[in-house]
């Protein structure tokens, strides 16, 4: 992800910490010119997410440190892991790692619980998706982090796709009817999915020009029977599992077939990675 | 807290959300003069906290919406229960309601995560207090959401006052140096916290001039020894338990006679409390 | 197009205008409690775009001006027609002129341009859609501006769809492996396009999972040859004629049977509508 | 003109076009080590504006990227120059691409096109002016376009100098009393220009403290009686022609004997000036 | 002023006061429902500038506040008279009091210092005029300030009239040298001031297309004679006296005849004029 | 302070000034490839503040100009003292030059008042505190600069310390419980100062848990016999005075014995040090 994206979000988390006098503690106590080397360290076992941004806390802070990630998005950690060297001033090193650290737990955290249900998932060939169900400020850095952990996107907004829910056909009168004006509206690279509650209505969605069916809140049979039906139709329309499913529940509903399973919980509920800086 | 504080950050992730081109799908299938009424709903049992900037979600995006809150922050809800109703064109109850969600949602679950432990602790005379382990862009809303659950705050950033960490001790050459130069340097109402990792340490503090000991990862017999030696001092000192305290500790742990728990959990791993808007 | 994504947009719009001292000539001339009247007319024949920004210049500059648009963005207008209703301080109205016509003046521009080849793209069945050649900060409104003219939208950017151009068929060592690669990458809402050059790329793309081939910068004839191609194939998959199109050169590409033409034109080339503000 | 004044136009526009994912296609199919050379050209003959700003979009995306203008803005080019010489990471080169050709091929397109009128303009000893018809955040930019290609500045805004124009005749009661209400709250530095749409207007405005006279929507024989009587009156008063001046008629009204005209033209309808990036 | 100049800048003020968690204070000992009025009130005498932002400080903390001014910027006061009325919620009267009475206190100060100087200035024809030494983020209100005491603006940036300094001279080689190259750069629309700092140096401007001669740290003798040479000259050309001047200095100087005398003094060292408020 | 802090406030400075044509007498009459070297002078005596940040205008303005600080804040210096030396094209030290010269004249200036004030008070052991009384947007630069004039800070806003002036005291209905409310909201790391306006509001006071007793408006006497009462109350509560204290008035109030002087005057009244760029 390029910095243009994610520098300001890091420059205001500085901010956001330094509050109008800055570090106070460490600029009585520590000498301007003494100089400290220290590591990134995991804790605890986990997947490593949103290094780069994490580490130009540093940086930004003091374009005297120097920052050296080891492995990068994506890794497998173990704790005592070292993430990254960091040298330069030690005031920077004091003042800036919480900053650092607050974004590095929060995305590994991400990774972390993404890669558990993702290998859960993989024996059965279905892919793990994001939600829209991300904190504010955060979205596109919780979405790499889902990526980094081998999860896969789901819509990143409002605007880059269509997804047709509950409400949606209940204002339009019906599926049929919300796709057709659904597709009359949209470009000809957006994508649409639609949210089918019933069989009956993914009967109806089968028969539409729809590319991704949300099947929302099926028992784990409905979904076999879902998915079924959508293989019998022929017709190449993906499959979504979705609603309040938890990482204990993803085993099972891959196993009925879905190829997707779209969870909330991965960015609005994984906790934190354990991560440190030592001196 | 005062809406000059989270309108940005409300207004940013609506933003967020709707990308370029908004909502697609609510534009293309929901009539503009179309109204609709809708109601806030808990899906489980917790502690609403982030009202008012959750609700805002509606109004920023279209000021014809009407919000009215039920209860206010720090009311508990059971499932069910409805927190606000929501009224005006159904394409803004159908765009906003991700962001509102979303926040409310995050910030419940704080709230909700600290009444639990905060109800352990009081048996014992402790008060939970938040850290600076919080979401980038978040905090004032996250140790808002703390309080709305009992808890207290400790810190908000760097500058509020001073807290002298191993590190600092370590580059001043001793807990005595790294007080007297922070004392040196702190305005007449910035407060003094140290931490302290032994029982000598502790010994060496309770000479200087501080108002609170930062107990860390002292066991629950170390932490009960610690409070001891504060009272026998006869200084008004308090004495704050630290490091990695996860929710099942925190009888134990206020049960040893601390004043304060202070816990990075609460704001990096409090689950989201489940919300939802009913059309 | 909601409010939060232009506002910002004509608030600078206003000050990039106004500068440090604000309507030198206005202020020293017209009382501040002078009230007045005034319509925005065309001064063209057209089709207007970008009604509700333009207008938001009088109300941004002073929550006293009540403007009524007549109409709505789309509507085809003769000279002298009025576009709408401004009423409020003389001030107010003579200072935010200027920014009002600036936007409505362009956005109309290139809506009247759009219809005009989309007229004359219609009786062969082939759409007009625009490109990424805007004008910085205004992607979005030239965008919804070309749907009013009659145009559908490309991608809005980098992000929401895959556009395979030649540069990454050359980098990537050909067709196939370009789009293998960015499938594996893309979300399961996100569509992909490739660029091709020649009818034996054309080919090669067919047997892929694309969306929709650009046929960039055929004759009218390899555009007819393409568009048989590509119906022999049975995939359904768009076909997009692009590459330095011209007004002129509408008909004669639509009549190649082709599904969308992309004009960079209508963006960054399409001439102002001349729009005026009668006291 | 100083990065400060455009870099934060020129991040936007980068941001504008990397949405919340990026450049999901680069990313996809691109190595992330790949280097490459690629080369600015021209594919029309025009006038280079813009070479700064445009260029940078390749710096401001990756640090990593050399940039080497050939020649400067107001530069003559013809078709398959060479306008810069970009190295660097390849994903660079191509997803910044789009937002440096935007920009460049807009403000080249106004340096071309201004180019063209001054040369018109230039046997009869008149200056082209641009006026405030401007696109919104890009006024300065455009200013600085129109004089590399050969043209002169009017106003920057509304407060850097007074121009009285027939609605501010209107309100004050004529001419007179407008210019003295001006030249009252005027500061010393700070000119007066007054619209005059009669002779006999003209002859009010040459009596009093104004440094310009604007004729608007003159005849050319108007104009050319109207210089006629400027000259008579021995004030140095300069003349400035307006009103829908398109660039056929730029001869014509120059030979009129004005001292200046002024073309909205210039910046709300120059077509864009056709630039590529070869790699 | 138009609120669009300076709202950013209160919002500013406000935030920069209640920093991340608000009025502690006053949040914790008022109740949110309590009411009350207060008056802003000076205690001491002069005159008053900066009404509207200072008082919307209690509106955009809190929409719910009504403020009423009485009289209006420029207004003389004495020591007692209230300048507003404030009624509202009274949390929001005491949390905003401070940032509306440091913009009044300040900008007040300015009009108040200006207004002595003018009417020391005033019996013998010479203007006050202000200069860029500014407070950063300041500058349109104090110069604002600077008219609501009598006085006259100089420039308002670097951009809106070219005032060629000592520097410039030496660099040009020579004044003559300077101004021409000014003059070919520079719009039609912007005049030229050129320094002196001898009598010579003045000759040689007289001879040349300027506007305002600065006449730079001369003594009054010297002003004497400058204005002398000026007049003999015949040339339109206004004379402004410069360089260090105090508020003890102005009669003397003003004497000399110069047309402007321009005072940094006034918006770098002029004390704050005493206003509070009375609940 | 870390220039993350003020960075933004000085390049909005260059911006103010810059407007949206820049340095138009610069850029016309300086080649833009001459360097130049010049030195920041003091032209009176006092002491420096704001090196940093007055120094930034240069490299922000142009990256290619070399900055070196001669001394560090909080230096005295004399008239004639070389404060830095700056070197590089001569069109960025012209055209810097007013940015740097206003933040550093400002800034110095309330240093040297601090300076003088913190000298007469030093004898009686007082010590000397800013206020909130500071310049919108300039707090943080302004309290810096009180401590390199040797003073020490209060509150940096309404957040970080509790002060219970006398309306919270007459909202609340007495000390006792104006005290009480702000402890039990107050974290365990808040100070409570608590202003009183009379010896029984005093006597109050000394019985409850606060940190700093503010004399507002006490003469001489009256400081002198509420600094015995504080001592013989044995609390260590520390005496703040203030109202309206002026230069002239510190001696004879840190005789009074109070621990601690604040006065507003420093930063909103102190005048500019002259300080000047000499090429």
């Amino acid at each position: 992800m390029n910095r243009l994206l994610w520098e300001p979000l890091v420059r205001a988390a500085l901010v956001e910490d330094l509050g109008r006098a800055g570090d106070v503690t460490t600029d009585a106590i520590v000498p301007a010119d003494l100089r400290a080397t220290a590591f990134v360290v995991a804790r605890a076992e986990g997947v490593v997410a949103g290094l780069a941004p994490s580490l130009a806390a540093f940086t930004l802070y003091d374009p005297g440190v120097t920052v050296t990630a080891h492995g990068a998005d994506g890794a497998a950690v173990r704790r005592g892991d070292r993430l990254a060297t960091v040298e330069g001033p030690a005031r920077a090193l004091l003042t800036a790692e919480r900053t650092c650290l607050n974004l590095l737990g929060h995305l590994s955290g991400i990774a972390t619980a993404t890669r558990r249900v993702v290998d859960a998932a993989a024996p059965h060939g279905a892919a793990i998706v994001d939600t829209r169900k991300t904190t504010p400020g955060l979205r596109a850095l919780q979405k790499a982090a889902v990526r980094a952990g081998g999860g896969s996107n789901h819509r990143f907004g409002l605007d880059d796709a269509v997804l047709i829910k509950d409400n949606h056909v209940a204002v339009a009168g019906g599926i049929t009817a919300a796709v057709r004006a659904a597709r009359a509206r949209a470009g000809h690279l957006v994508k649409v999915e639609v949210e089918v509650d019933t069989l009956d209505q993914l009967d109806e969605a089968l028969a539409l020009p729809v590319d991704v069916v949300l099947l929302d809140n099926f028992t784990v049979d409905g979904l076999r029977e879902a998915v079924r039906r959508v293989r019998a139709s022929g017709r190449p329309i993906l499959t979504e599992a979705s609603g309040g499913i938890r990482p204990d529940d993803v085993a099972a509903v891959a196993a009925a077939g879905v190829d997707l399973i779209s969870m909330g919980w991965l960015t609005h509920s994984a906790p934190n990675l354990d991560v440190a800086l030592d001196l």
